[in-house]
Order: structure tokens, then C-alpha cells, then sequence
């Protein structure tokens, strides 16, 4: 009978694990990759390992960072330490930077609080938020977790944990997305958006 | 400015590459990989060169095979070579050895004719497929191209090629699905049904 080459097979099984990738788009990942110049495969799969070994947390914030280094945020001397912008993950703490206009530093949370989910505190960075805050002579919290049930809830206990620390907490403003279209915005942004109004 | 680090930037860039993998679900990728155990990503790394490596093309058939050796139906004594079944891919002749019951050989054409995608006879496996119905002694053709108006054209153009070979041509039969509902059927599938009813 029949089969795909051993080879072929040994990738989509490799291929099968990663997240989103069910055995159909596995088999059509994989039959790309062997049509590949093999020249090309090897970068790809000296990319993988070199981003395997490399790639690590930044000791300080939790943002992604390379060879155990501090990220580039917590090493550059210009970002002010009184000011900490706490994220659910790093790639948070990238669309923040894409915003730009942010001088302070970072806290990488590691995810959102999610009992349903079984995240609890002990299982996020919240202990390290904790001991930075009264380290670095943090002034300013800005919580940056998402605008979701779980982020919220973050949130909230957040506030709590940080209550006695004396440190001013603020959390990003809700509203109309740049750009966007009011008869195209949910009952619960455009509620958002009346109730923290600005002056024109 | 923080960003992601060069290794997983890298990374990002070479599975962008990958058909069907936009911007974000490479990120998704790499940063799952990248908590992996490295001895996984070792492994997904020589799956992935060793695939590109060795997986080749059967040189009589063009089904997927191994080191350049001919496949496992070109190489079994046991299978008629009067009957060749010819299919757009590789893939489709796996599917059909899953439905077992063939006996004959494969014949992989590498697509279908599609004149707006620039796809003409001289890119198909065509004449070789002509060079073998002469040299093996085929007496049957079942042509099991893909029921779509690509996988027909070039049904049709088979036919054409091969009229005069005197050898007997057959297509797949058109019909309802097995376990299939008829209410659910489409209007085209219904007519060919009705059209290629059979004896009960």
C-alpha cells in the first residue's frame, strides 16, 4: 500500500504539534517544505534552533529578551524607572512600544488571572511586581492587562495587592478606537466611550 | 525601543514563509516554539532536513517517495500495471490506496490544467504519461483528476491525447457521497446522481 515517505511523515508529525496546526494544514506545511531548496530549509531549521537557544526573558521585566540579556527597555538608562506599565506578555509590551510615546519601564505578568482557566496569582509575576515596585521607587502603575473579563479581573486584584504600597495606579482609557466608526462600535465600547467623555 | 529579539524576529520571518502562515500566526509559532524543550525543537529541526533531504519523487509514478527509490506501488511485483490510475498529486493517490481495493499503478500528473493560472500542458507530467501507456502495456486509464472545472479540463484533454492509443478510459463516478444526507447534497452533485443512477 501506499504511504508518504517515513520522512515526510516523521515532519507533519512534528509539524502536528504546533499550536493551530491540525493534520491537514501539518501534511500541506510539510509538502511545501520539501518542494524548498534544501539550502533554505537549512535556514529555517537553523532559525528554529538558534531562536530555541537563544531567546530568553529578560531577568528584570519579563519581556522577551536574547542570550539572558536585559531587554532593551530595562537597559537603556533614558526610560524612566518610576513609572511601570504592567502587561499580560511581552508582545503587549511590543504594541505599547509601536505606540510609542512611553518612557517608562515594563512588567511582564506571564497572563491574566483565570480561575476557570486555573491561573492564579502564585502563578503569575505578581510577587516580582510587588518587591519592583518597592525596589525601583515606582510612582506610577499603569495597568495595560487586556480589555477582557479575565484582564479586568487582573486588574482589580492588582489594585488590591498594590493598595498599601502608596504607588498612584491608572489603567489605560476605554473608548472609540482610533479610526473607527461609531454605528460599527459595541453597545459596551460606545457605553465606555460616553462615560469617560473628555472635554472638547 | 523594545522589540522582539533578532533570534525570534528571525525565527518569524523564515515561518512567514510558510504558505498560509500570515504575520501573526508566526509570531503565534515561534513564540510557542521558543518555550519548547530545545531537545523538541532539536528534533523538529532534523525532521525538517531530513525531510527536505530525502523525501524525492518516484521517477517512474511521481508519488512522493524516499532517497530517490521508486515508491511503494511502482516497486510491489503484485500490482497490474494494465491499469493506471492518473491524479493531479501525490496526495490524491494516498487518499485513493485509503479506500483500498485498487490494484493497478499511480500516474501523478502535478496539478491540473488551468489556463488562467498559467498552467498548460508542457507543466504536467503528460508526456510521460503517453511514453508509459505505450511502453507498459496499459490497457485501462482511470482518469481520478479532481471533480472541479480544472480537474474536468483535463480530464477532457486526456482523452483527446490518448484517443488514438487505442486504451480503454475511464473517469471516477459522480454520485452522492457515502453517509451523505440528501437534503444537504448540492444541485450539481443531485443532477450527476440522477444523470449516472444506476440498477438497484
Amino acid at each position: 500500500m501506499l504511504s508518504l515517505p517515513p520522512a515526510l511523515n516523521d515532519l507533519i508529525h512534528q509539524l502536528k504539534r504546533l499550536p493551530g496546526i491540525g493534520p491537514k494544514a501539518a501534511e500541506r506545511l510539510a509538502l511545501s517544505l520539501v518542494r524548498w531548496d534544501p539550502a533554505e530549509v537549512a535556514k529555517m531549521g537553523s532559525a528554529l534552533t538558534d531562536a530555541a537557544d537563544r531567546v530568553s526573558d529578560c531577568p528584570v521585566c519579563g519581556c522577551l529578551s536574547q542570550d539572558g540579556d536585559e531587554c532593551a527597555v530595562c537597559s537603556d538608562p533614558g526610560r524612566s524607572s518610576s513609572v511601570l506599565c504592567v502587561v499580560e506578555t511581552s508582545l503587549d509590551a511590543v504594541a505599547m512600544e509601536r505606540g510609542g510615546g512611553y518612557t517608562g519601564r515594563y512588567h511582564v505578568l506571564g497572563g491574566a488571572l483565570s480561575p476557570v482557566k486555573g491561573v492564579l496569582p502564585e502563578d503569575l509575576r505578581i510577587d516580582e511586581l510587588l518587591k519592583r515596585v518597592e525596589a525601583e521607587g515606582v510612582t506610577e502603575v499603569i495597568v495595560a492587562t487586556n480589555a477582557s473579563p479575565d484582564g479586568e479581573a487582573t486588574a482589580l486584584y492588582l489594585k488590591q495587592e498594590l493598595a498599601d504600597s502608596g504607588v498612584s495606579m491608572t489603567r489605560l482609557a476605554r473608548g472609540l478606537p482610533s479610526g473607527s466608526q461609531l454605528d460599527y462600535a459595541d453597545a459596551a465600547t460606545l457605553q465606555s466611550a460616553l462615560e469617560h467623555r473628555t472635554e472638547l
